[in-house]
C-alpha cells in the first residue's frame, strides 16, 4: 500500500489518500515519470556516490578512512530522498537494478547506526560529542525525518523491513531523548512532525504522534532557534505556533511546519492549531504566494518578504518550498475536501515546482526567478543539494495525489491521462483519463467497477475555469458545483463514461496594487498554466521591452526538446532602447516604439534552450 | 590644516583640496552640523561607551577584566571614526568638553596598542595568535585604516602627535609584514588603501604609497577572500584590479576600493588603474545606481546586483556605500575637474546619504529602501554600527568637499550658505554664499580678495539645471560651460558680487526599460533633490494606490520637525483596493479609482514623523 499519507484511520480526515501505485500516468506528467525513471534517478545516484555522501556513511561506519566528506549537516537526506524516491518508483515499475543498488544503499545506512540507534554521519567519529547539542542549526531532526519518510515508503512498497528498522531505532532513541521531562528541544529545521506523524500511522504506536505534537508545540520557546543573526523569526520560533499569524521566516521550514502541523491535526483534531493554519494560509495564499506558486520572497536567508512583497528579478522561491506548498495544501484538503485547496496545488504543480528541473531530468532550479536578464541557468546538482531529490521524489509519488476517496465516493483533484485501480468498498473502481492536460480542458473519464450500489465522483472545477460542460454517457448533466467539485452521485456498475469540458483560453492576470513591482503589469494565464516570455522565442527584440497590446493571444502547438505544449501569440509593441544608450534616468519623453509579434512559452518550461531574458509580468 | 584629502603635492591632481575648517556652514548643512555637533557626537560618545567598544580598548590593555565585548571584529572603528568626526569638528568648532573625551579616548586606544604595533582589540588577549591569519574575515586592516584616517585627521586639525605616533606604528607594523617579500596578503574590506595614501602625504616617506599600492594590485590572488560563500567577488577578489568591467560584490569593499585606487592614481598617474577606475565608474552610473546615488541593490551580502537590477522595496542602499559613493566621486573629481563626478556627489549628498540619518540626529538607516510599507525605521545603533559613525564623519567634513582650487583658481562644486577663507597665490580668498539651496536654485556670492591679479572662479552648473543666469557685480554675463563649470576670470581684488540663478523646478523622470520595477513609473525631482510620497501627509488614501496625473506640480513651503523644505502638491488618481479584499490575483479588470490631492516630501526627509507606507517611483 504505497500511500505517501496514509489517513485512512485519521479521524479528522475528510478524505482517505490511494497508494501511489495505484495510477499509472502516461500525459504531461508521464513524461516526468518516465524521464525520472530512465535518467534522473540514475543520474542522483551517481552525484550520491561521486560527491561523497554515501562515503559519509561508509565513514560513519568505520568502514572508510577519512572524515566527513560534505559541506552541510544534513547531506544524509540526499540519500534519504532518493532511496525514498526509488520506493514509490517501485511501486509503479519494475526496477530491479535500482532496487538492488536501493538494498546495498540502505545496507550502508544501517552501518552508520550507533548502538543506541543515533544515525547521522555529520555528528560522528570526532564530532560525536556535539549530537543534540545545536538543534538550530545541525538538523539532526531534519535527518531523522527523511529517514522515517524513506523507510516507511520503502516498507510499504516493498514489504522489507530493513530501513524501517534502522528508522524505528532512531525514533525511539528520539523519543527517549526529548520531550517534557527529559531533554526540552525543538527541531531548527521542521520536517520531522510530518515524519513522526506518518510513523504513528504505520505502527500505530502513539508515542509518535506525542512527539510530534510535543515538537510543534516546544516552538516559541527559543529551543529551536539562534538568538541573534538570522533570529528565532527565520526558525519560526518567535511564537509558538498557534499564535502565528503571519507567515514568515524561511519559507521551507515554515511550510514544512504547517504541512506537519496540518498532520497532527489530521489525527487530534486539534482546534488551536487548525485555527493557526487557516490563519497562516490565507495570509500565505492571499499576500505572500507568487502566481507561480512559489514561496519566498527574499535570497537572504531564503525567506518569506513582508506582505505584498514579491518581487520577479530576485524571486526566490525555493523549488523545496514550491513542493512543501503542495504537501500542504494537499494535507489541508484531506482534512476539508475543499477544492480551494487544490487549486493551489494545481497553480504550484504546472508552474513554480515544475520549473525546478529540466525537460532533460538532470538540470535543476535551486530557486526560481520570475524575470531574468539571462543568467541564471539549472545546474546539475548544488553545495546544499536538497531541491534535485525533492523534486525526483515529487515527481514519482504525484499519481499518489491525484485522486482520494471517501464513504461515499472517489474525488478527482487532478487530470492526467492515466489508468486507475482503486480499492473502493472493498471492490475496486478503474479509472481511465484520457485528456492532454494541461494543455486542454477536454476529459474524457472511463469508469469500470463491479460496485452495484451508487455512489458520487467528485470531479474538481479549477478556480481558473469560468464555465464547464459535463456528460455522462454521452448526456449533458446540470450540476451545481460544491467546494470545487461537482458530485455525479448514481450507479457506476459496469462501464460508464464521463465527459467534463473546462473551456481553456489564455487570459490576462493582474496582481495587487501593493505588489509594487507588478504595477501596469499583467501575466498570462491559460488554464493552470503560467506564460513567461523568453529571448529564444522572440530573436527580433529584446523581450524586456516588450509592452501588450493584444486583446486577444493565438494559441498554437509548439516544441520544446521532446515535450509538446501550446504556446501563445500576440502583437504588442518593443521599446526602442537605443536611445538609452549610457543613460540610467531622464526626463519623462515620449518612447519610440515598434510594432511586433510575441510568442510566450509555459513558464516551467523555460531555461531548457539557448541562455537568454525571461518576464512573467509583461507591461501593458 | 583640516584637510580630508590632502593633495597639494599629488602630481595627479588637477584640483586641490581645502581645509574643513575654512568654511563655515550656515544653511541646510548647517543645520546638520549643528545637530551633529550638539547631539551626535556625545550621544555617539555614550553609545561606544554603554556597548563596550570603549570597554574592549581598556580589556586588550589590560586595564579590565573580561574579554572582547562587542560581536563584530571591526568594532574598533566605531571609536576611530568618532575621534576623526570630532577631530573635524575642532576644525570648525571650540569643543573644550568633547576635545577633552577625545583626549581620554586616544589615551585608551594608545594602551591597548602592543609592543610591535599591533593594534585591534578583537585579536587580543587569547585570540593574539590569529593575528593576519584570516584577512578575509578579520577586518584587521580596515580597522587599521579608520585609525590612520582618525590620526591624521587629529593632527591636521590640533597638531597633536598622540594618535598619529600610534597609527604610524601600527602602519610600520602593516608595512614590515605585508609585502612581495613578506607576507602576501590583501584586505577583506578594503579602507586601508584610502588611509595609507593619506599617511604618505602626511609623512612624505613613500613606503606607505607603496603599501597602498601593494594591496590594490594583490586583489584577484585568493588572498583576501574566502573560496566559498561568499566566495572572491563579494570581496572584489574575483580578478586583478585592472582587469574588472562591472562593479560587483559588496558595495561598501567595492567603492571604498575604488576610493583607494583614485588616491593611487592621484599619486602616480598609473594608466591601467584610470581605465579601470573609468570603467567601474561607467558601469556603475549608468547600470547600478538607484536615483539617490544608493548604491547596492541586494540584502543578500549586501551587494551590488547584476545590471538594471535595482529593486525598490528590498534596495539595500546602505547609509556607508552611499559615503562612499560621494567619496570615490569626490577623488574622481580631484583627478580630472569634470562636472559629472560632482553631479553624482550632489546627487546621493541630499537623498540617498542624508536619508540615513534622521533629523533629531540620534536615529540610523542601515539600508535605505525607496520604497517601504511601513516598518522600516531608523534606528539608535546597530551591533554592526559601521553607518551612525560614518554619517557622522561625512556631515562634519562636509565643509572640506566644497571648493578646491587650481593654479588659475577657485572651484565651487556645492552651494550652501556660508562663508569661506580660502588660501589661494599666498593670499586669501572670502567666498560668502547667501542661498536656500537645495530648496533653490539662487545662489549670491560676495567674493572678497587683496589679490590683484585676475584668476578664475568656476561654478559647477548641475546636471539637472537646464538653463542658468549669471551677474557679476549686478551684469547679466553670458558665459559657455565646460566641464560642467562655468569658468569667470577677472580680477576680484576687492570686493565683488556673482549671482548665480538655476532655475529650479519639480520633473519627472524616468528609469531605463530594463529597470523593470520602475517600468510604467515616475520619479520626482526637484533640482537635486529625489522626492517620495510618505503616508504623513496624505491621510485621505493609500500611498502605494497612487496613480500620477498631473501635468504639473505646485511648489509649497513645508516643514518636518525644525527643518524647512519645499514640498510637492499634485492631482492624481487613487486606485480603490477594497475590491481587491482578500485576493492577490485576478483577470484585468476595470480599476475603480477617486481623485485625490497628493502631497510629496523630499525622499531624504522621510521617517520622521509617525511610521506608514512610502514610495519613490509612481505610477503614472
Amino acid at each position: 500500500m504505497s500511500k505517501i499519507v496514509e489517513v485512512s484511520k485519521s479521524p479528522y480526515a475528510k478524505l482517505k489518500t490511494i497508494p501511489v501505485g495505484s495510477v499509472r500516468v502516461n500525459g504531461f506528467m508521464g513524461k516526468y515519470f518516465e524521464t525520472l525513471v530512465n535518467v534522473t534517478l540514475p543520474t542522483q545516484y551517481d552525484l550520491l556516490e561521486n560527491t561523497g555522501r554515501l562515503d559519509n556513511f561508509r565513514i560513519a561506519a568505520g568502514k572508510m578512512e577519512g572524515s566527513y566528506k560534505t559541506l552541510f549537516p544534513f547531506d544524509d537526506t540526499d540519500v534519504y530522498k532518493w532511496a525514498e524516491t526509488v520506493s514509490f518508483a517501485l511501486a509503479n515499475r519494475k526496477l530491479p537494478e535500482l532496487e538492488k543498488i536501493l538494498d546495498s544503499v540502505i545496507e550502508e545506512v544501517k552501518a552508520a547506526q550507533d548502538e543506541d540507534g543515533y544515525l547521522g554521519t555529520y555528528l560522528s567519529g570526532d564530532r560525536k560529542k556535539e549530537r543534540w547539542t545545536n538543534l538550530a542549526w545541525n538538523h539532526e531532526l531534519y535527518n531523522a525525518g527523511h529517514l522515517i519518510q524513506a523507510a516507511v515508503a520503502h516498507r510499504r512498497v516493498t514489504g522489507k523491513n530493513t530501513l524501517f528498522e534502522v528508522a524505528k531505532r532512531f525514533a525511539d532513541h528520539i523519543y527517549n531523548t526529548f520531550g517534557p521531562e527529559k531533554k526540552e528541544g525543538a527541531p531548527g529545521h521542521p520536517e520531522v512532525e510530518m515524519a513522526l506523524v506518518e510513523l504513528y500511522r504505520e505502527t500505530g504506536d502513539r508515542k509518535y504522534l506525542d512527539l510530534a505534537r510535543y515538537f510543534i508545540y516546544a516552538r516559541g520557546k527559543g529551543l529551536a532557534s539562534v538568538p541573534r543573526n538570522p533570529g528565532p523569526e527565520y526558525f519560526i520560533d518567535h511564537k509558538p505556533f498557534v499564535e502565528l499569524e503571519e507567515i514568515t521566516g524561511h519559507a521551507v521550514r515554515a511550510l514544512y511546519l504547517c504541512s506537519g502541523a496540518t498532520d497532527l491535526y489530521l489525527e487530534t483534531g486539534d482546534e488551536k492549531i487548525w485555527q493557526a493554519l487557516n490563519r497562516l494560509w490565507e495570509n500565505f495564499v492571499t499576500k505572500k504566494m507568487y502566481i507561480t506558486g512559489g514561496a519566498g520572497s527574499r535570497h537572504d536567508w531564503e525567506s518569506f518578504g513582508e506582505e505584498y512583497e514579491l518581487p520577479n528579478r530576485r524571486s526566490y522561491a525555493e523549488s523545496c518550498a514550491s513542493i512543501a506548498n503542495f504537501m500542504w495544501n494537499f494535507r489541508m484538503l484531506l482534512a476539508t475536501g475543499d477544492g480551494k485547496f487544490a487549486d493551489v496545488m494545481e497553480q504550484v504543480l504546472y508552474n513554480g515546482l515544475l520549473s525546478g528541473i529540466s525537460l532533460d531530468g538532470k538540470h535543476y532550479f535551486y530557486f526560481n526567478p520570475l524575470e531574468d536578464y539571462g543568467r541564471t541557468r539549472r545546474q546539475k546538482w548544488f553545495d546544499c543539494a536538497c531541491c534535485p531529490p525533492n523534486l525526483a521524489r515529487f515527481i514519482v509519488s504525484f499519481p499518489g495525489y491525484m485522486y482520494t476517496t471517501s464513504d461515499d465516493g472517489v474525488q478527482v483533484h487532478l487530470y492526467e491521462k492515466s489508468t486507475a485501480r482503486l480499492d473502493f468498498k472493498g471492490s475496486v473502481v478503474e479509472i481511465e483519463q484520457e485528456t492532454d492536460y494541461p494543455w486542454s480542458g477536454e476529459v474524457a473519464f472511463t469508469i469500470k467497477t463491479d460496485i452495484e450500489e451508487p455512489f458520487s465522483i467528485y470531479l474538481r472545477l479549477p478556480s481558473w475555469a469560468d464555465d464547464f460542460v459535463l456528460r455522462v454517457d454521452g448526456k449533458a448533466v446540470i450540476a451545481k458545483p460544491q467546494n470545487g467539485y461537482v458530485k455525479l452521485s448514481q450507479s457506476w456498475k459496469g462501464k460508464h463514461t464521463v465527459e467534463l469540458s473546462l473551456p481553456m483560453k489564455a487570459v490576462f492576470i493582474e496582481a495587487h496594487p501593493f505588489v509594487r513591482d507588478d504595477l501596469g503589469k499583467a501575466a498570462v494565464k491559460r488554464g493552470p498554466v503560467v506564460y513567461c516570455i523568453e529571448q529564444a522565442d522572440n530573436p527580433d527584440f529584446h523581450v524586456w521591452t516588450l509592452v501588450l497590446n493584444s486583446e486577444s493571444l493565438k494559441e498554437e502547438k509548439g516544441k520544446i526538446l521532446d515535450r509538446e505544449a501550446v504556446f501563445l501569440k500576440g502583437t504588442g509593441r518593443a521599446l526602442d532602447i537605443s536611445e538609452w544608450e549610457g543613460k540610467l534616468y531622464r526626463k519623462l519623453s515620449e518612447v519610440r516604439e515598434k510594432t511586433v509579434e510575441f510568442t510566450l512559452i509555459p513558464y516551467h518550461m523555460w531555461a531548457n534552450r539557448e541562455p537568454g531574458a525571461m518576464a512573467v509580468w509583461l507591461k501593458r
